[in-house]
């Protein structure tokens, strides 16, 4: 499939021009943008701007509020709870993510949950703001149902990542952003396109027997925990994706399990609504509230070389530290532009058509 | 294998006993023998009595300090870094997870890592230290070096457990107690008495190769991380360990990667040491820090009810919530003894021997 070469100033700048089209102030259409736009930089096409028009249409479906009243609700000295006024996930987790940071400065660490919002866009952008004030991040979201529990055939959670950023001092962060899946969503529509088959322990059908079917999910199938099945650790995916559920969704007043709202807009809403919206939780440790941030660093240092001088496998060339491949990424991008697959650049026309802004120039 | 069965305060009083001998206080001999016993009442049989002679070993190789002086070196209104003396991390963790409750009192949470530990048994029994006061509880701790990341020849990290308990109301706890490989080593060392081989995914060869002999691990192999290869995600529990081993042994000043202390005495020290010791890293969340305990118990009995209702995959009987098994476990040994292996006996007759302390009566 044909690819077109875009700036990142060219898409950031069309990506603005949308959401202040559709209501967003400046403010939150410069912060959206940028936090969109992080995962085409960051090499998650899946999450980027081929995500934009389904923002569109949630706000359409007035799922969205363009101009929420984003404020906490509730508080103590090391946490806070934000309602997020059906705001974009993509200013709201920002919004809560200060909020820890501001927290973790004067209480030594922060804890933000956040109810009533939606899809934040990739976790890293969130968890890495704590990088330049010498803190760790911590993002988490919850989201759609697509993913069926150990034993289960109903899809109870969403691909639930978690990511935690940390700072080092001469190597770059550790940045460590995974769904709780096998596999993410995004890496099916990778399979769909090039119609190959999905690796074992990635989907299973709707009766709950192993698939290799990328088109599964649309039968009713389900995509699998890390682990795949029992025997290979499933329900310890499984595990990890009901804490961040826990986390996002329950302990902030959100939907938790299989009624948290879908991403898109034309499937209709869970039956019931136990909470508010999507729910995320957001954290900041202040690395001297432990240590001088120095040693911590150098120490950060040392751990990231180690892991750079390990042996490799046969048909390796290095042992990766997570962050790695996702930082040449952005290199390379920032340098070179971003590469959009036509169906991409057709589905941002219809939007640019839709709303009166002209498309990228 | 012939199996003995012992009543709970039978392996009680002779672990405390033990303990007692080596130069254990009362109150920490009593501790940590709740804590090490508590695996066995789960059914986490590898990290519980049968360590209990690794420990005396350790002891014996004044790598265990009995009589520690465990301290706070650093704090603030959320953290806190413990010094662990080289005390028996059964003992040292129980003490940093109070300070974290303690935090979490005040500031709503509290997060407390630990320097100059050792094995703390499981998880899961510093994290439900949280649950009586309707907190919700983390543990995590490194571990001697048996895992190899994705694409590494060389054994990284531990099998670095994470835990995370929540409250709910009328429904048990949630309980979530994970190694962050596809198998922890109690796994494999069933597989060794019962010379089966092992699934795909678990472990790999001294060369890097995929195997499936459960004895790899003492001819050079080494476990692979959650997911097993990088087809099937082994990167994201490969991540999760790194978490782990950055929180619990990095920010607390503990050593981290291939240089944490080995649990067994004979093997030797790592060539260097970068930091002191194990390293944990403990948790506590209260829950009304974010919302009303009341409101959050009930969501936690409406969520785990719902994942009870998920329908099963044919052949399966119900769909698990974490804590379920290990729940299970404890109800049923409480009552009718635990099993010990012929072999665990005659190496716990060996302890009472060389100690001079009488054997189960």
């Amino acid at each position: 499939m044909p690819e077109i070469n875009y700036s990142y100033p060219q898409l950031y700048d069309f990506t603005k021009a949308i959401f202040l089209k559709i209501g967003c102030s400046e403010v939150h259409a410069d912060t959206a943008s940028k936090t969109l736009l992080s995962a085409d930089l960051r090499g998650v096409d899946s999450h980027g701007i081929a995500r934009l028009s389904g923002y569109v249409r949630l706000w359409e479906a007035k799922r969205v509020n363009a101009k929420p009243d984003i404020r906490i609700i509730h508080e103590s000295p090391s946490t806070a709870v934000v309602e997020g006024d059906s705001g974009l996930g993509l200013v709201v987790a920002p919004f809560a993510m200060k909020i820890a940071i501001e927290k973790a400065g004067k209480a030594g660490t922060g804890w933000v949950c956040v109810q009533n919002s939606n899809h934040f866009g990739i976790a890293a952008y969130h968890a890495m703001m704590a990088l330049e004030h010498d803190m760790i991040g911590i993002a988490m979201t919850n989201a759609s149902p697509l993913v069926a529990p150990t034993f289960s055939i109903d899809k109870m959670l969403g691909t639930n990542p978690i990511c935690v950023a940390a700072p080092a001092g001469k190597e770059p962060a550790f940045v460590a952003d995974l769904a709780t899946t096998t596999a993410a969503n995004g890496k099916l529509e990778i399979l769909q396109r090039k119609n190959l088959a999905t690796p074992g322990g990635w989907v299973q059908d709707k009766e709950g027997h192993p698939s290799h079917d990328p088109h599964i999910l649309k039968q009713g199938g389900a995509l699998l925990p890390l682990g795949g099945d029992r025997e290979h650790g499933s329900h310890k995916g499984y595990a990890l994706g009901a804490i961040v559920d826990i986390f996002s969704g329950v302990l902030s007043g959100a939907n938790y399990a299989p009624w948290v709202p879908p991403f898109p807009a034309y499937v209709p809403m869970p039956s019931r609504q136990p909470g508010k919206g999507i729910g995320h939780f957001l954290g900041a440790m202040r690395i001297d509230a432990f240590r001088p941030a120095a040693e911590f660093k150098e120490s950060m240092d040392d751990w990231i070389q180690g892991f750079r001088k390990a042996k490799p496998v046969p048909g390796e060339e290095k042992v990766l530290v997570p962050g790695d491949p996702e930082r040449e990424f952005e290199k390379e991008r920032m340098e070179n532009g971003i590469d959009l697959l036509q169906t991409i650049v057709d589905d941002l026309k219809q939007v640019s058509h839709k709303l009166g802004v002209p498309f990228l120039q």
